[in-house]
């Protein structure tokens, strides 16, 4: 968003975005009042809060957040009202010149209009559309967060500003919440779970967006991957590997060179002249696949599956752990179908989303159809009567399946409209995961075939299809959704066996860990030289599921003593009943590590 | 290999190689009867023959090679014998110029001796070390290939010229023999195969190099990726994926940019002024997985594997189907070890090799000691006391296993030598399919350590080891192996179901096809309109392993006709005891269909 956009993005402000955004000039103020020549740019309400951007005599420490709070506190007790008025532009240019306030003449001289927005409250003016709440009194209580680095612009070329993120909620407990969330969502970060639970790295010496999976997280990803091809597999799909690369010239065909160009690596330049460039998509690969040979309409539909590995070039300050990568593999699938069969092929991959999910215990998703943004003719194909087929066709695919959805403009492939599936995370907020999408645009661009019962050859249309999203997204995902403590089918280890003297019952040790291996469970023996309660507490900072204590009287009763990571003791089970029940558990990829009933306190 | 190399090579020939090299020079003898104004440049023997590359005035075709063999049997009829003799440079020089042979002048151009040899058989005269045989009449039966284009020098900047492929044997018997060898290899190369069993694809849009696997070539590849992991994951490896690429620094790091740099894709130049690059081999991103953290020697040895793809930019002449590609994803472990477990890890790694051996039913293979070129620095490092310490490892490995090897002068990695283990093929050549290599470099220019038993940080050994090599390679050499008809374990598609009437026995046929694949069995019906033995045909051609035809009686008895793709009948079959047996002998890996004695010709 350029700043233009963001002054006029304020008009639309809810009432809590307007309280906010008066609370960044009242934020505004107390700096001033800290450091009288502080320069400012701008200050918006954003989600969840506001920030500030200034350029100050010194950086910022997180102790002066109380005090620029202390002063704010003060200027909202005095209940300034906030005037507004309206400068003639050459008035607006003088007084901000004169009072040595350089990014707020830039705006201005921006700005088309002869007249400009004033807002006034107590000892600070700013340049300002509003709207604003009526006075300082009307803010509800506010809490500064953090100081970060914002270049002017966000152009790298510019000054470095110093921003001050800050948040307001019209009541106390609103706040509490708020950073009770905040809290929540710290401790739950795929970042910091990733590292502690030892899932993945990013390495300096490899490249940022990188990153590598390690041995536990891998298994996680191991599992997910058996699991969707196995359903695929059961779906009828088919599943191909093709190569991370191809000639540059296939993206121009597609058009991903065209508009996709941004995101896409630089091209390689080979000896022989050719250009090769890393995939941005995995489309046009299957295509090659589709049409390896002549289609008759009897094959169709042509589900064509991979774990398809591509490349996009997000920018290094956007890049964070799993989440926004430069190298992703995505569980991605091409239906190649009749126009006849397209409707029910969109629907069995709606279908078979939900039963992932239903797998996966999501319970929260919702439907969103994402549109072009029909005056962006360089980020999406300009052909007006494709995008109105194909939204016609998603809509009654839509109303045909009988879900509830919301729109988004702009949020569309650039050959076609989409539809994402939006799952809640734990913070109640939607993540894309899943897409289906029908596309008219490749199979023409790609001169796409099948033989028709007439003999005749007709044109397929493609269904474009996401299930898990890219593996490195969704474990993310699931990361944060599980607060690290996977459910018993996805635990890279699921048990730990814990002998209580490693002299006296290492033995019993291995040799349980061994029958459960054989039953096809990741088992593990702690045999280090710690003492059992050490080793319990390692367990449960690792999420591991289940730790199995054994000792004398187990030795003797071929059992084990389960306890669950939640640090619930069910007592002394025989080892064959727990091997029986984790797999049944297991089986039913439930979310629960035992059955109710059969819990015990010990 | 240079000319001069080349023309080096000749004074080591073998009796079968000498009389080849003389059949070439009575080829070359028979072309200028017949193009007196040919211009010749080499003409060696090879293996299995000779070829002679020669520019004439127009291209030859197919029907020219009996006319040029003819004459060469006349000139091996006259029995001329072979006459040598040393010629003064400027003399040669002169001679050479005056009868218009540039590409010899050329050569003795580059030569620096004084004295040049010359051979002259009938009316051919040319420049040769030689050696040859006594006189023509000592060539036995020969035969000419084919014709090839062969830029002079190997150089795409040179002239094209033509070259004639021929070969030459002792006795007619081996010759024909040889034949009959070309003409297996041929219906068993793994191109035609692949294409026939739609195994995998090569995409002029993708690019050269980079083959597509195909749904029914994938199916085998993850049966294989599926049995190597599972196998390894009970050997102790712990597997990870890493990303394909990484900074060119890592490459300098590990010396792969200074000695390796020919076989890698160029770099890419990112907006932020680094350089990425994808990587040419596995080993430094295990490295960034090996030092996320600390190792203490109670967790050695560590055991890092993945599928990794890898990216080598063969030569366009060289690349071939699966067997020379430019994208691979290899089989690939890394073992971090103290000094002590270096050995006892290596034979470890070799037991493991013979394992998958046995699995997959290869009967002969032996060991290859891959040592470096001592005179060439630029390819291998230069580190004298690092190759007699690793050579002499390598050595005790091998005398600890007490396994016959020989040696390969020049096929050691760059970082260290390597034991290859050669799997022959069915035309009885050697393939390497595995490799181990103990490795003191890279542990040294990573600075990789482990906290010793003493508190003291030391610096551990690395063993590379590929088990099944890259799965294209491998895939190639299972293709040829089998012939396309895989064993049943690794068949992508395992029976189909064939109704002796699609309208009366469809039904029956898709409940038979339904129970198999519950079973875990990959099974199609064939329901096309087509009469039941062209399906048997087609089902063969595709090498299915069995064929279970349907109709009346079955469907009455809850049986199959199985027919073996051998096309030997069993007759009737129940259903429960053909998944019976199929799954056991799916289990076992066998080579075999059905149990010998319980298959009774119908």
């Amino acid at each position: 968003m350029s700043v233009e956009e963001e002054l006029n993005a304020s008009v639309a402000y809810t009432p809590l975005q307007r309280m906010r955004h008066s609370a960044a000039h009242v934020m505004a103020e107390a700096v001033q009042e800290l450091f009288p020549n502080a320069r400012f740019a701008i200050g918006p309400a954003i989600e969840d809060g506001f920030y500030y951007d200034m350029e100050l005599p010194r950086p910022l420490t997180p102790e002066d957040l109380p005090v620029i709070e202390e002063r704010m506190r003060a200027s909202i007790a005095a209940n300034h009202p906030f005037m507004q008025s309206r400068w003639k532009r050459e008035k607006a240019l003088k007084y901000f010149r004169d009072h040595d306030q350089p990014y707020k003449v830039e705006i201005i001289e921006n700005l088309a209009d002869a007249e400009v927005g004033i807002f006034e409250q107590g000892p600070f003016l700013d340049l300002c559309r509003g709207p604003h709440v009526e006075s300082t009194g009307k803010i509800g209580p506010v809490k500064l967060m953090r100081v970060a680095g914002a270049y002017w612009r966000g152009d790298e070329k510019r000054q470095m500003l110093q921003r001050i993120y800050g948040t307001a909620w019209f009541t106390q407990q609103d706040l509490d919440e708020y950073l009770e969330r905040l809290e929540e969502a710290k401790k739950r970060d795929h970042r910091k779970l990733g590292k502690d639970l030892e899932l993945f790295m990013i390495s300096e010496d490899v490249g940022a967006g990188l990153p590598l999976w390690l041995p536990r997280g891998a298994t996680v990803r191991r599992l997910l991957e058996e699991y969707i091809l196995d359903l695929e597999r059961k779906h009828g799909y088919q599943h191909v590997y093709t190569p991370n690369l191809a000639k540059l010239d296939l993206y121009k065909t597609s058009g991903h060179w065209e508009h996709y160009h941004d995101s896409m690596y630089p091209p390689m330049e080979m000896e022989s002249g050719e250009e090769l460039v890393l995939r941005p998509m995995n489309c046009p690969h299957h295509i090659q696949v589709y049409r390896h040979k002549m289609r008759s309409y009897r094959e169709l539909p042509v589900s064509i599956a991979e774990l398809g590995t591509m490349y996009r070039l997000e920018r290094s300050g956007e890049l964070s752990g799993l989440s926004r990568v430069r190298a992703m593999t995505l569980n991605d699938a091409h239906i190649f179908c009749t126009p006849e069969q397209m409707l029910p092929e969109f629907k069995k991959a709606v279908r078979m989303i939900e039963r992932i999910y239903q797998d996966m215990g999501f319970k929260q998703y919702s439907y969103r159809l994402s549109l072009r943004d029909p005056n962006d003719k360089e980020k999406f194909i300009d052909n007006e009567q494709m995008w109105q087929q194909s939204e016609a066709a998603l809509r009654q695919a839509l109303k045909e399946l009988d879900v509830p959805y919301y729109e988004s403009i702009g949020d569309a492939a650039f050959y076609g409209p989409k539809l994402d599936v939006q799952v809640a995370n734990v913070l109640g907020k939607d993540e894309t995961i899943s897409t289906v999408q029908i596309d008219f645009t490749l199979p023409e661009r790609f001169d796409l075939e099948y033989i028709g019962e007439d003999g005749q050859p007709h044109r397929p249309v493609m269904v474009h299809r996401g299930g898990i999203s890219t593996l490195e997204r969704f474990m993310a995902f699931l990361i944060e959704n599980f607060a690290g403590a996977f459910p018993l089918w996805l635990a890279p280890v699921q048990a730990v066996v814990i002998p209580i003297s490693d002299e006296k019952h290492g033995d019993y040790a291995e040799t349980v860990a061994e029958r459960l291996r054989e039953a096809g469970l990741r088992v593990e023996v702690d045999n280090r030289h710690e003492r059992m309660n050490a080793k319990v507490r390692d367990a449960q900072l690792q999420k591991i599921p289940y730790m199995l204590v054994v000792g004398d009287k187990e030795a003797a009763a071929d059992s084990v003593a389960v306890r669950l990571r939640s640090n619930e003791n069910l007592g002394a089970v025989l080892v064959a009943d727990f091997i029986r029940q984790a797999l049944q558990i297991a089986a039913e990829r439930s979310q629960e590590l035992w059955p109710a009933s059969e819990s015990q306190p010990a």
